[in-house]
Parts: C-alpha cells; sequence; structure tokens
C-alpha cells in the first residue's frame, strides 16, 4: 500500500517579493508520514519548501510545491500512483489577480475589467496610499481527486476557526459527502495550541476525538490499517 | 559601538489563516550581523520568526518580530539605544484592511466605504468566485528613525526588480537624502541568485559593488569602522 501525504502551506505570488501565504508548520503531516514510514509502507510526502519534513528515509519520497498550481500538476499525476491520499496541505483559496491604486478603481464605471488585468511590473508601485487586490478562486483540489483516481481512498482536512462545534462538524460532513472521503479531519485553529491539538475524525460509521498531533497521526493509521 | 541590525520580512494577516508575506530568508542579515559578533561589538538583531538567525552569541540579543506594527515598537525603543542601524529586513509596504467579495463591491455606489470595514469572521469565507482586498499603506519606518534617533547611523536598503541599473541607483539616492542614510545598498531581485548577490553601496562619496553576501557583510562592516 502506497501513502500519499501533503502537508505544509501554499503561497500565491502578488509580484516578485510579496506572496498570500496559508501558514502550516507542516508537523502533522510529517507525523502522520513518520507513522506509516515506520510501519514499513512506502510513503510520497507533497509538502512547502519551509515546512518541516521527516528525516530521510528509504522509503520516503519528496515533492515540493509552492503553490496551487504546482501541487495539482504533482498530485494529478501522483493520485493515479498510490492506494492513499491524506491530504493536509493547508491550500489557498484564492490567487492573485492584479493590484492596482484605489484611485485607479475609485473612478472605474466597469469593475469587471480589473478581473481580466495583470500587473506588468515585476515589483508592484508602492506610492498610493491605499491599494486593491482582486483575486480568483482556486480549483478545490480535493474534489478533483476522485476523477483522477476513483479508486484512492482519500482523507481529507477541514480547518475552521473560532465556530461552534455544530457548525464545524456539519461543514465536515458537507466535505466527507462531497468529496466522496473516507475521513474528513476536522479542527478549529483556536483548538490547536500549546502542544495540543483536538481534532474529529468524521467518518459515515462515526467521530473519533484526538487530542493531540501524535493521536491524530495514530487515529488515522488505524483506521487505514484496519478499514484497508 | 552597540549595533541594530534589521532582518528576514515581515507578514501582515489577512485573517487568522492567511498573510501578506515579503520573503526573505534572513541570510544577509545574518552574515552582517556575523561579522560585527566576530569582531567583538554587541549586535542586536531584529528578525521574523521563520529567518535563519546566528548561532547562540553572549554579545548577541535578538528580538522576534512578525509584522509591521511589532517591527515599530521595537525599532522606536532599539534606536535610542544602539549608534548604528543596518535595515535590511523586507518591510510590507501595505497592509489588508478588509476583504470581501467581488459581488459586494461591484454594485456599490461609493468604494471609499469599504476601506473603513474591517472582518469580523476569523476565517473569510470562500464562497465567492472572486474576492477583492482592500489594503492602506504602512509607515515607511526607515524615514522615522532620524525622529526617534537623529545621532544614529543609518544603513538603508533599496530591493527593486528587473530594473535598469540607472534607475535602481537613482532610486537609491533618493532614499539616501531622504532617510538621511549613510549609505543606501540598492540590490536587484534579478541579480540575487545561484549564491551571488550584487549590491551597490551607494553613500554620498562614492558607490562600491559587492557581488556576494559575504561581501556586503564585509564592506558595510569597513564602511562602519572607518568612518566611526
Amino acid at each position: 500500500m502506497n501513502i500519499l501525504i501533503t502537508s505544509g502551506g501554499t503561497s500565491e505570488k502578488i509580484d516578485q517579493v510579496r506572496s498570500i501565504t496559508n501558514h502550516s508548520t507542516g508537523q502533522l503531516g510529517k507525523m502522520i508520514a513518520e507513522r506509516f514510514l515506520d510501519a514499513g509502507f512506502p510513503v510520497t510526502l507533497v509538502t512547502s519548501p519551509t515546512a518541516v519534513r521527516p528525516k530521510k528515509h528509504p522509503l520516503l519520497t519528496t515533492f515540493l510545491t509552492a503553490n496551487v498550481a504546482e501541487l495539482q500538476l504533482v498530485l494529478k499525476e501522483q493520485t493515479t500512483k498510490h492506494q492513499v491520499l491524506i491530504h493536509a496541505m493547508a491550500v489557498s483559496d484564492y490567487s492573485p489577480i492584479y493590484m492596482t491604486g484605489f484611485e485607479a478603481i475609485k473612478g472605474a464605471s466597469n469593475l469587471e475589467q480589473f478581473l481580466h488585468c495583470a500587473n506588468q511590473e515585476s515589483k508592484i508601485s508602492s506610492d498610493d496610499d491605499y491599494q486593491v487586490l482582486f483575486l480568483k478562486k482556486n480549483p478545490k483540489l480535493i474534489s478533483l481527486v476522485k476523477i483522477w483516481n476513483p479508486e484512492i481512498r482519500l482523507i481529507g482536512f477541514k480547518l475552521l476557526v473560532d465556530v461552534a462545534q455544530d457548525q464545524l462538524l456539519s461543514v465536515a460532513r458537507a466535505s466527507l459527502e462531497k468529496n466522496q472521503a473516507e475521513i474528513i479531519v476536522a479542527n478549529d485553529l483556536r483548538d490547536i495550541q500549546d502542544g495540543k491539538h483536538r481534532a474529529y475524525l468524521i467518518s459515515e460509521q462515526d467521530v473519533q476525538v484526538a487530542e493531540t498531533k501524535a493521536e491524530i497521526a495514530q487515529k488515522i493509521y488505524n483506521y487505514i490499517i484496519n478499514k484497508g
């Protein structure tokens, strides 16, 4: 059984010096990878350049991807070669299209035009008091996984911030169904601190609670092995 | 002589999971710090959490700052306690004010209202096909240094991307004068790669060229010692 894991966060360039970054240390993905490596399974880890990684291991293959477009290319190819995908990377929902001064859009008769602009300069000028950045939605890669490989077993993640538990579980259940995942690991950023990491592993059958990253990794491992 | 150095890059939060980040490894600031530490000078390094740092050293004090507001607080206090500031940090020119769906602004009669909005939610919804982010200009900290401490000796940096050398030098000279700096280290991102880092050290007297980070650090050191 080959395990494909994504970890870390993506970063979408505004220009050559600025990006919109989704912060994620990669710590959880690293621990999940180590759990499967320790048990002798080949692991492919797709992660971002600044994320933490497991030590070199003969069963570990690593790909580095900076942004959603790069991630999509690698995932599309790799999902067909793996039996399990654990998709823990924090993926940017939006990518920059165009940045300009507020004065330029204030008087514009048609704002749609800016959705079709692109910055020609390599570093956007900082003369304006206010700027406006237009962004477009990225493809939801998790929703493409089963199109690329209908047979792959999919573990997804859903991170919300400061919401009621009911809402978190309900959003995760919707993702479970929509993306044909076996588990969605639902967590709230509020519950990730001081070495703790509370998460709800939601499957069609039940909800399991984990309180640390190590426990999340172990429960995912148990699930994959026992239901495999 | 106490040396204050900034390095790394700032990161301005859009919400609890996304930021606009100015990328900088902190490598140059680290090398400049090491050059002065090696020579026995006390160094205070103000850097970002993910930047590389010198090894622990009895003469080294480190402050971590994530964003421009934190950097401003630390710099304002520290400039009065140091004789030299080498300001190598990549500082965000703009900070997010408000992010919303494109549909919400498309029909608005007055776009100025959005400059006074703030996101209440901790993670901004990703339902819209297009989003718009309004940003405001940050204070230029380099221009405040001599107000905080008129006696401090100031080394500033100017990074442009893919411009003619004439333009780079002319922008750097304007910064030299405006900010009452002794040197502006002018560099073009195009010339920073594969272990090379070309920079022009521009003072009122002359222009010196360096080709590597080590050379930049050495030339700054020589200048501070010889003109001190």
